[in-house]
């Protein structure tokens, strides 16, 4: 586990978008699974500042690990409309370089990824819950592929989704799709980042308390390739671990 | 995960010498942590007979995962005793190509193999209650580095350690020393093997079952790189999944 | 570099089959390329032995390097039918798991095998004027990439097609294809392999003399993860040489 | 061989800058071989930004490749003191983590990078002459490691010597050190990168003509991972065989 502390939301962005730039430098194909959310906007703004209009990175494929259908339409769901927004289409993507996961296809989400060669890296947010992807407390469990999530899955799911497809419960589907906690291991690496006072305690949780499925993202550091990358508030609760392993 | 079925221990053995040899064969440093016990018998005999009088090599070291103290001694402790014999010895391995993990050390054990690059395997044989390394039911978390069991750690414990050292209660530890579940993991490869029925029931629970610290090997699946070998009577639990996943 | 030197041709065989066992046991897609020939007539005894009936193999896909078609015939030229008899057939290979080269494919060998994931690992041997895969000395240069060679490339060339498809001239092809230097070069690894005292003299040019077309061979020397495996009777010229760096 | 390449200077500076970041960004030890001179001016003060005051670069280690002594003097040779400016000085790296080639070393320098585990990345500008570190035509060969330089290997050296270290003759060195072609070839991952119309010309004899010692970066592309990073100007020499590969 690598710990990155920058001092705000803006040079946290540009670390973990460089982190992403170096694994997408190489000469052979490369597979990211990149996450929406709030978070990453600034972190998408310099990615397709680098991105954009280069042929060189024609190598790299793109992956995103859950999916909420909009349920009455036929489009993309609500995480793909969003990485459309940030990223791929500013940064030009091509569209035979994104591999959608929805609601039809997640039961083949793991061995697909497997026959593309695996992922080289998945980009994880948290949420105050210890949740990243769709694996909410409660929803999944460790041990758990690509999945999906039925909305009496725990209390007030219902609520979530119908928040999520933009507050019409009408649109809500019946469930979402989203990689789990074993799928999500089996990334050669996983980044994971986070920014402002409200993520200090689940960073804290996630990184240094114990290992379970209440708090969901207490599992990533088990994996041998860890990178966190943090801005200074959301390191608040760390600070006194975090210095004992700088000092080392 | 890479399951590998061979039909008897014999067949086992060597592929798990192979899965060794080829971590072994590169042209830089390789670090290796070993396991010792009954199951590997064999095994090391194969790897004696390609490692022994080879200078090409003297690239890899090695490292021992747990270690039981003898008391009122001050030689090597049960493990590094085992592995003398299995391998050490026989295969003439220099003296400083081996990296001792003791109750004296084992604090430091974590920072000195990142300091030397980290593991690029480790070997793991796994017990009936589902242990690997000293990481029994009870005794350690999944979060845990390496460290340190007391001996009332769980009933039954005493008993235990009196009989690893040759059943003499007054030459029994106080406690004993392992790699935790977290430091494991940290491994680039982790390699599991199990031969005969007695095994059977432990290698479904740790690939299939819940991923719980009730059955410690069963956090090793959510590992990117695992490879677990089997004779046909320890693959005789997971008949059932494994066709499934060889008719992918 | 790393040079190994075993006692005699057994072991020599023996070990060539456990560094390519060594790539075979990943878990994800592996690439090989191969060689024909009789130097590697008891490697590949060991390798069918370890390989036939394993469908955790089924992850290696393999790659012929040169061919030379025979006039008159539509099967397998002369290397893909003896690849064919000392391994694909024992092994019981799947045939979705061989990628041909031939003379209708050749110019698109070096963007099918990028697109593939590059080789893992590509196993030569050498002749005693210094050649491997159809680079002989006159034929191809260091830049070229796959490529064909012409009967009249260098004096005597018909003569040796002739000989090549079993000594009828009305058989031998009006040109071979081969894998050239730049692209054996972009094989992330690079196994050479050698055996008896004819073999002597050419090795020690290919890793100790200059680096030079007239040599082809000693080109490889120039990557950065090139491993030579001899018998003792094939490194009697690099004695010297060998020593000092054994007793680095 | 990736070729990337950007608008102009600044641009391609930046990416060189990205493609340093993401070798650096690793968990465990990087070793990083890095060139002085103009071309990386403007890289270096992209990295500095990069890399000043963060802890988490720890694990990044440096070398120079090549060093011109100054008689007379006791202090680092031109290399090193160009080295110190553009960089090591203002991005305040610690003095453990720069590891110094010199005229009292230089024989060494070759196993001490094996023993430090190989070098990750080598950065390499080129010469108008073809050469990238101190391998200009007619001084090394090949098949040369880290080795010296006289003054009288050609003709004109004195003068360049002379030059190199402000233009007193009495202060110019009788001989030079410099990684050769093979050294640099082990690296497991070489950026060559170029700016400017001066630089056309050599580039395209770098990757497009014969592999000779006469142009001695044409050497560079026979390696497995080279990427190489052009602003347009420096790529103008290369337009059509760059526009055949990206359309492939």
């Amino acid at each position: 586990m690598k710990i990155i502390v920058e001092r705000d939301y803006e040079l946290m962005s540009r670390t973990v978008a460089n982190l992403l730039l170096g694994e997408m430098f190489r000469n052979s194909r490369v597979n990211l699974a990149i996450t929406a959310g709030s978070t990453p906007v600034k972190m998408y703004q310099y990615l397709v500042n680098a991105v954009k209009g280069r042929p060189y990175f024609e190598n790299v494929h793109y992956y995103n690990f859950d999916e909420i259908p909009i349920k009455g339409t036929t489009g993309f769901g609500v995480t793909m409309s969003a990485l459309n927004d940030l990223y791929f289409m500013p940064a030009e993507i091509r569209s035979e370089n994104i591999h959608v996961l929805d609601e039809t296809n997640y039961r083949h989400q793991d061995e697909r990824i497997a026959a593309d060669g695996g992922l080289d890296a998945i980009l994880l947010g948290i949420g105050e819950d210890g949740h990243y992807c769709g694996n909410l407390p409660g929803t999944t469990k460790f041990e758990d592929g690509t999945t999906c999530v039925h909305r009496d899955a725990v209390p007030g799911m219902a609520e979530t989704l119908a928040a999520e497809v933009g507050g019409d419960p009408d649109r809500a589907p019946e469930f979402y799709v989203t990689m789990g906690p074993k799928s999500v291991m089996q990334s050669k690496r996983i980044i994971l980042f986070a920014s402002g006072p409200k993520k200090a305690e689940t960073i804290r949780k996630a990184l240094f308390d114990p290992v379970t499925n209440d708090h969901p993202s207490s599992i990533l550091r088990m994996h041998p390739s860890l990178t966190v990358v943090l801005d200074e508030a959301a390191a608040e609760g760390i600070k006194d671990e975090f210095h004992v392993k700088q000092s080392m």
